[in-house]
């Protein structure tokens, strides 16, 4: 399919390619930050829309800007779509279905008069916000936090397994000691209940009111308040963790394959080769290199 | 016994203990897999049936479902006693207790015909969910844990003493200068609303209405703010220490018996000895091995 | 004043400090957690005695038992001044304070009958178990956690006066946008409700109304779920190095002079004298010591 | 315009330049700690003044307090002025503006009699104290957290923008699933309500109704008490580092121009040349420094 192109088209294609999908041209950043304000803008636009105050004063230019923004992100998918290789296969792809979220609502609302309600799904083009961020200099803080969490969601999978346990236990006996008119209704509510307490949101609309309720919430929330440590201590480590081995490169030693040195080492620590390969062992007798 | 049984049943009774009781090959994975779901489908079952709407309506469902986990887990209780050299022993057991707790409250709603509404006897069936516990003892991340947690008890302990004399000053000084009307009808209440405020929990239902109350709950709630870190620092201390000494091998030299290397030593660090005991040491002179 | 006494009595002096001041032998170990269990039982008496239903129904109880933990105390007190070399001195100590404070209340009342508001300040005997644990097994784990404590206390007071600020200006523009219905009635009302939703408490007693007031309130929350990150950072960091010197021996070496070693050290890391003064250098070749 | 004045005079200016902007002399100390007083003073007034029992009580002693503290800072920021080479330039500072502001608001009542509702901007002079405390010991601390503060505000930056559109998406969802009746009334309101229950504050006053609502809710919460951990274990990661680095010089090798040694190296990690160039190196034969 590349090759049925005139060179002419096929050099407009890759130009057009950089701008859209990368960000390292001033044009392509430029493109990026017009992206971010017009996603950010049209985000808003939902927003506000759904006040009843502003859609009744402003409505109208709510329905003709959200039109605008629908047509630009149905030119951008055009564009996106047409220097791409393969764009079904985009199409599949996450970002690629975010992109057909982002414009499918406002369109469905020409077909389908009802799809009126379908417009908070608009708000989930926030999410292609992601795409720009990862192309843009947010990379290396993202991606030590991600190693930091996939090295630690293991623990923090056992940790709400935990809390589950914790709180169905605690939930089942407030809801035998408390009354209905307290809140306490089934076990499920006392589930919600007892999350409101131990993550500390204590929103008040269910409350203990037996003083031997009381003396169990009281347990409750001094958990809660003191495992707060966990997930946060585990993650602390591994930020630590991934941060100290930047430290260290990757590069394999060639005398003993030995691959875990400090970034400024310059000898094996190991066998005691030399290890900057693009210069000489200032200790080498000898010109062997 | 193990000897009066025939070589036939002894080798069953040996598989099914490899299946029901470990979780090293693939049969025992699978039941140990199909053990959770089932605890957590009967919890939801029992939770379910505390709801009015759900009870009403599919109560007989329940009831019915409820039998059948019942059956299911005495089976299971059974083959498991069948298996071990001695049952009784089990039975005494924390996990032999909750196994028990388990099936006994449906069996009792067929003598005891009232026993039905002893919502308690229903909800002691939630206790099951300590089952899954035993099938979760097998995870590194979780001994990671519990050995940070163990060193840091001691810390904790004394952290919650400390709180607890904290929480008993400010209760009383609040119980002198804040009247009935706003809750604070006894000292223990004040407590009550002394921990609701410290773990920044914050239900509302008690609250400060004097100027002089508000300012001391505005100190109370500045120490509960800070003091987060302190559970937060020792755990979090200890877990990295945790993990970094998982970077020291256990391994004693043979030299001097010095048993704290990093596992990437070849030498030990007190005396020299080579430490890789199956390669020979590259700097030693002859054949000794 | 020693001299003057008899030697059996000196004899039995000593005895009885031991016993009451020290805790490393049985009988002082048991005379430690036999006052603990004293002073709980009194605390919870006052405790108790402050619930309405329990004082008319055990008023007369509460009221003997109270007497009996005073004499006891009182008893307490005199013993140990008794074996004192210099009573008044202990007498103007913290713990003599608090001493005196947990029986003169109740003292107190025989004289003046109106004292019985004074009750309350009786549970400031529970300060007093803080010198027991001092003198139990507590102290290691103490120590480190003050050591990093005063470490951070600096960097904690720099936070909260930054905090302050911060909660001013909050607050002042809150007491602008919000009206006195919402219950943001004066600036320190305002600074109540900043403080409130600053440390994530959110009582839900004075509630931002107006869209603007919410915005900010959302600024508000924000950074207050950001900074709990503050004195945690600090203070972990404080720990995390308290546990770390531990690892160091303050030990100068008799070469150099250097005193930060690793305990397990035997050569000094910067000249390389043997360090272990108490044995012999195996290196060392002659009888040099 | 420094060579025009006389030498006494310009003597004078720099004695006052002492006082008033260092804080090296016992003086110079002592201006600041009465500044500090003043301020605070100043500030606490203008609070006392907003509670209306306190106005129409003290109303006039306010008024005339209030007059005192702007002659006083009015005098010196006179003073301030006059000791400067470029005045105006300080006046465009950021010091500068807020020493202003601090005055501005009582001199503006003289003019305009309606400037009275601007009375809280006098409340921003709490912010002067910042100087004061730049000035004195407290550089240490506040620069360890304010480097540690830099090197993490990209990775905080992500973390708000992924907060950001987790809340965007749990308030469209939730302003879909309950009624305007529980208080979502639009998408604003839901994203206040959503960073209310993430933020773990839980105000109380918007709170789900549903099943569906609270089961989201129960996600959401969980979200946010496992979050704090991210920019805490960020930032303690950096605080860490801070702390860390601080062991090593920043000095630079003679011989090879390395300059990350730990401050109490000797030799050069990189090079083996002699660091401490005051004294000889042992190692070395002959007079050669």
């Amino acid at each position: 399919m590349q090759q049925t192109l005139k060179p002419a088209a096929e050099g407009l294609r890759t130009r057009v390619f950089q701008i859209i999908f990368e960000s390292d041209t001033p044009l392509g950043k430029g493109f990026d930050v017009a992206l971010i304000i017009a996603i950010l803008a049209s985000v808003g636009v939902v927003m506000l829309d759904s006040v009843a105050a502003f859609r009744t004063q402003y409505g109208t230019w709510f329905y003709w800007l959200e039109w605008g923004f629908t047509l630009l992100f149905t030119l951008e998918l055009a564009v996106r779509l047409y220097c791409l290789e393969r764009p079904f296969q985009y199409l599949r792809s996450f970002y690629g279905i975010i992109d057909v979220i982002a414009i499918l609502p406002t369109w469905l609302m020409l077909i389908v008069p009802g799809a009126h309600s379908l417009v908070v799904v608009r708000l989930l083009r926030v999410l292609r916000i992601f795409r720009v961020l990862r192309l843009m200099q947010f990379v290396g803080e993202g991606r030590l936090l991600l190693e930091a969490l996939r090295r630690s969601v293991r623990q923090i999978f056992l940790f709400f397994f935990s809390i589950f346990m914790l709180v169905t236990i605690f939930a089942s006996v407030m809801y035998l000691i408390e009354s209905p008119e307290a809140g306490f209704t089934s076990i499920p509510q006392s589930i919600y209940w007892a999350i409101v307490s131990l993550t500390t949101v204590g929103y008040g609309d269910v409350v203990p009111i037996t003083p031997l309720g009381k003396a169990i919430t009281v347990i409750l929330m001094l958990i809660g308040y003191s495992i707060i440590a966990v997930p946060t201590g585990v993650f602390s480590a591994q930020v630590i963790r991934s941060i100290r081995e930047e430290r260290y490169s990757d590069e394999a030693c060639p005398g003993c394959g030995h691959d875990r040195h400090e970034k400024r080492a310059k000898y094996c620590l190991q066998c005691g080769t030399w290890l900057d390969e693009e210069s000489e062992d200032p200790n080498a007798t000898g010109p062997q290199g």
